[in-house]
């Protein structure tokens, strides 16, 4: 079947600091036009770092949009122009206060692609020193170390729930036991 | 540290057939106001159909947002109070023409929970039998059949990218390997 849609015009409802919203019209395959709602963003990086005795960090923040406390793994936005690796080792200083030594390619993510264009890059990080600390200033959250056991755990019974860290830990758990990992180092 | 952010005002800005948009004011924890962009999103579902032999079922369909085909589990919204078991029923049943006589709770995904709310319930569905796709009239797809390893090495590989999907896959076949899978049997 052919699947192909194609922009008649776009137009945009919303330009926030994040987020831009367009509801455009769009040609179907059929010919028929429908509106299509699309979220712009700047696309996001995930950075899950996992230290020497196989624990991992992860950061609990409130989430505005669910009005809860979330577990993930360190993650943010790139900024205009920046590249996704530099942004991740970015986002894991400020919110960790951690420096890296190996960074491994696990790929991206499409979080929800029938209404979103944001792209999260993911990677894992090893070789872990401290060098302290550098929120945002509209950043709150408490930093946890977990075993990657304990972890996994918390995906099975649904307590990480966040797609880009549940995908993390396990694409990083299964490189790493199919000796598959070494091919992602950057 | 304390993370809780408080609603001041909800500013609706955009008001589509899909998403509502917001741009609210909201107090944090060191008592700054600052503003939160937040997409209202009704609810998803993904089913993760898997025949007796061990293949699965995915569907490739172009995603406007990436103006590329995306390969994904069998998905879609939920409808206004509906429950999300029936959800992922209906899709499945629309999107890739099979029934199915047992059901698997694969937990949830908060796609991408710095600006979503949206929450898509995962299943994986399995005693398939066929009886006929019903497409949307603004829905255009090709379901694709691919071995269970071939789907994984599809993750590893970066090919698939979609989040639910391939957090779907990776967490049915670890619950399965841990003889987990069966204590989540609906």
């Amino acid at each position: 079947m052919e699947t192909k849609e194609t922009t008649i015009r776009k137009v945009y409802v919303f330009r926030g600091r994040i987020l831009t919203v367009r509801n455009d019209d769009a040609l179907m395959p059929n010919g028929d036009v429908r509106s299509r709602e699309v979220v712009e963003h700047p696309g996001g990086v995930c950075v899950l770092p996992v230290q020497n005795d196989g624990t991992i960090l992860l950061v609990e923040q409130f989430r505005y949009p669910y009005m809860e406390d979330v577990l993930e793994a360190p993650a943010g936005k790139l900024e205009r122009g920046e590249d996704p690796l530099s942004a991740g080792k970015r986002e894991l200083r400020e919110e960790t206060g951690m420096v890296a030594t190996e960074y491994f390619d696990l790929g991206v993510d499409y979080p929800s692609p029938g209404y979103t264009d944001e792209v999260i890059h993911l990677y894992a990080a090893r070789g872990l020193t401290e060098v302290g600390q550098d929120l945002d200033d509209d950043e709150f959250l408490n930093v946890k170390r977990l075993s990657f056991s304990a972890a996994l755990e918390m995906i099975y019974n649904n307590e990480i729930k966040d797609s880009k860290t549940a995908m993390a830990i396990l694409k990083y758990k299964d490189l790493l036991n199919l000796g598959k990992l070494d091919g992602k180092k950057l």
